[in-house]
């Protein structure tokens, strides 16, 4: 069953991605108009939703994650689909040509990556946010949705399927199923399904990374650090972490190690006061704590906190000797998610900005920055700690990769040197500005 | 031991990562320095190589693979290690810089992948090669070499590794390891080891891709097509044809699969003609078979004939009914190597060209241009067909990925809106020619 719906979405796939640009995002603008049409119908479904989960005393953060009726949530998410349907278009883009011979040239051209499985949580809008930005990119997606949400799924699923059927994009471009199927089978269908982008909780990514050959888009773990300075302003320093724990705890970017130069030990509690102010348990070390006040709001670090994702209002606390023991320790233990560094020493952000192996490395600025929208990406796919591919907040270009055209005139390698002939190629850039193809 | 190796190559990684180009370069002239230094007993354990190569009736191919004093191959490979050297670089090029406010930049950078592990067989000039490659592009390496070669890759990892060490590049950065340890335990380090690059055989990368949660950049098999159009110039299609078979019957990029359009039938003699002429069997379908005259060389199909990387004097052919036929025959069974489609009707082309899920799609020309120096990259890392990070012929930037860096002056998310401020982005490109950071 998986594979038939993996074969599917393959086939598709290579439909989907003979489409121009105009039918796709028309297709999306009739997936809107289906969606709002359809509004009061999608409400009642969730509303089962809803009761289903206050029956099983979810915890009220899950089910706030499920209402689709709260504020403009749903509005928003229309209003997400018509904003992915007129970004420009990802596919096709030529990003590199040259002139080989008289009559044979090479284009790079951008192309979707294929086949998506999307795996994701309580969340029920993931559907249109994953169908737009599928759809747009020219990729096929399989959605795979949490049981907490299937009412509303299933609701969706009808209405983005009824939509697309009426449009060019094949009807198994995006194949939602319902949550009694077996997400093990889907992650095994590597031979089909080219990416897999899990939305939800670091245990689902981590779930999901150490059960697929099928490469994985996305982090498990935000171990985001911030490092101060002996020459860091200290009051920015204060004020930057402040904003990097407490503007949204439960965020990746959210900061969780706190290193400080040794030589700041006297002024430190000018750095944390306002997160002690705020609210902030300070996990420290023996030495840190000798520089600070007896508090409910300080406790001494136990083993692990240097590697953890606390996503609350705490935060682990370290004196370091020197911007390289900050590296060091950074290159260690972060999750290469964000770190920044806090200092008015040029000499010192340069070496830090070059040093640091993460997605993001920052000077004076809060780590909260990391985020596709922040960033200017117009939307965003995710946020990946992957080494290769996309890294960072990914924006629509995660989705695709590319493909190598040749056009010749019959040209065979045997006529060229290195392959038995003579003929040297001539390796000529050409101006992409001026390609029409 | 695997892990301790491997950790090494990570803490080394980042201090590589902080060299400059001319660091990185000179390092390279040393090793070529040095490795032209030691000519004499390099090969001198080379013969040793090749005596219990022959004392074991390895195969003569096999030897020859093994025989580093065959010809000029020892000058190309101290000649590869220059050439490396002299590219641009290809570490800390800026992709895209935007402004997101006054005093709050956003940067991309291009920088090293972090740990590769190379696993390859028999070719121990591989080393020299390699090791110019990572280094320039600041990766570190694991290297692993086959048994074959132990005399060989030994003396070049002495020679390799001595002369790194009066360099900047740190010690670990280059871990060259006897064939006698553990692959698996290597394969396993997906927390230090970040792509895996297998250079060997098809059994050895596919044995790779099924034991390792690793990204592995390669290509396990190469079973490329040729689609003959209606509107082909046969001319054009035989010669082509011709030399994407018999030009190097044993490289990735020829020719397994010939797909002829059924209005062809009766002129197929003049497009396989060649074929016959020059040794090569046909495999055929049963209404192939009827257009051809009897023959040894003609042999029917039999199953898993189409899905073959024949590596020989052989190809299966077929009719096929339209270039939709063609399309869906090729995307069902190739292998996202290189296709080609010959033909002098334009939208028939430009529908292959869009159509077609590989990572090389031709028009009129020979599947054999699928090559790295033949695209004008300098170099060659290998050859993917995998689906995400890099494609077809891929030369150093197949090496780095990118970071992102933020340059501000104590800004928190807080101030913006999204994040409970009510300052907007600005979210304007800088032009990447005025940049110097």
């Amino acid at each position: 069953m998986a594979e038939i719906i993996a074969k599917d979405a393959r086939v598709a796939s290579t439909i989907l991605k003979t489409l121009t640009n105009e039918e796709r995002s028309s297709a999306l603008q009739a997936v809107h108009d289906a969606i709002l049409a359809a509004k009061l119908e999608i409400l009642e479904a969730n509303v089962k939703d809803m009761e289903a989960a206050e029956a099983q005393h979810l915890s009220s953060s899950l089910v706030k994650r499920l209402d689709l009726s709260k504020g403009d949530k749903f509005d928003v998410m229309l209003q997400g689909v018509l904003d992915v349907a007129s970004l420009e278009d990802p596919v096709g883009k030529i990003t590199l040509a040259t002139k080989l011979d008289e009559g044979l040239e090479l284009y790079r051209l951008t192309a979707p990556v294929g086949v998506l499985l999307i795996i994701f949580e309580s969340r029920p809008e993931v559907i249109a946010n994953i169908t737009a930005l599928a759809i747009k990119s020219g990729n096929t997606a399989i959605l795979k949705g949490g049981k907490e949400s299937l009412h509303t799924f299933t609701a969706l699923a009808k209405v983005v399927n009824e939509a697309l059927a009426k449009t060019t994009v094949p009807k198994d471009a995006i194949q939602l199923i319902a949550s009694r199927q077996d997400v093990a089978a889907l992650l095994d269908q590597d031979k089909y399904i080219d990416l897999v982008i899990p939305r939800g909780s670091n245990e689902l990514v981590r779930n999901i990374k150490s059960n697929t050959k099928i490469p994985v888009l996305g982090h498990a773990d935000g171990i985001c650090s911030i490092y101060v300075d002996e020459d860091a302003d200290l009051e920015m320093a204060s004020k930057v972490v402040l904003d990097a724990k407490t503007n949204y705890p439960a965020g990746c970017n959210a900061v969780e190690t706190l290193l400080i130069h040794k030589n700041l030990k006297d002024k430190l509690l000018e750095i944390v006061q306002e997160l002690l102010d705020n609210g902030v348990t300070l996990h420290v070390t023996d030495e840190v704590s000798k520089h600070l006040p007896k508090s409910s709001q300080i406790v001494p670090v136990i083993e692990g906190d240097f590697d953890k994702e606390f996503l609350s209002l705490d935060i682990a606390i370290s004196f370091t000797d020197s911007v390289d023991s900050a590296i060091s320790h950074i290159n260690a233990h972060s999750s290469g998610h964000t770190e920044s560094i806090i200092t008015e020493n040029k000499e010192s952000a340069e070496r830090f900005l070059k040093a640091i192996d993460s997605a993001g490395v920052y000077w004076n600025a809060s780590t909260r920055f990391a985020d596709g929208f922040r960033y200017g990406f117009g939307t965003e796919v995710g946020i990946s700690t992957n080494k290769i591919h996309a890294r960072g907040p990914v924006g629509l270009e995660g989705l695709v990769i590319y493909q190598y055209q040749i056009r010749g005139h019959g040209q065979v390698a045997s006529d060229y040197l290195g392959a038995g002939g003579s003929k040297a190629f001539v390796h000529k850039n050409i101006d992409i500005k001026n390609v029409s193809l």
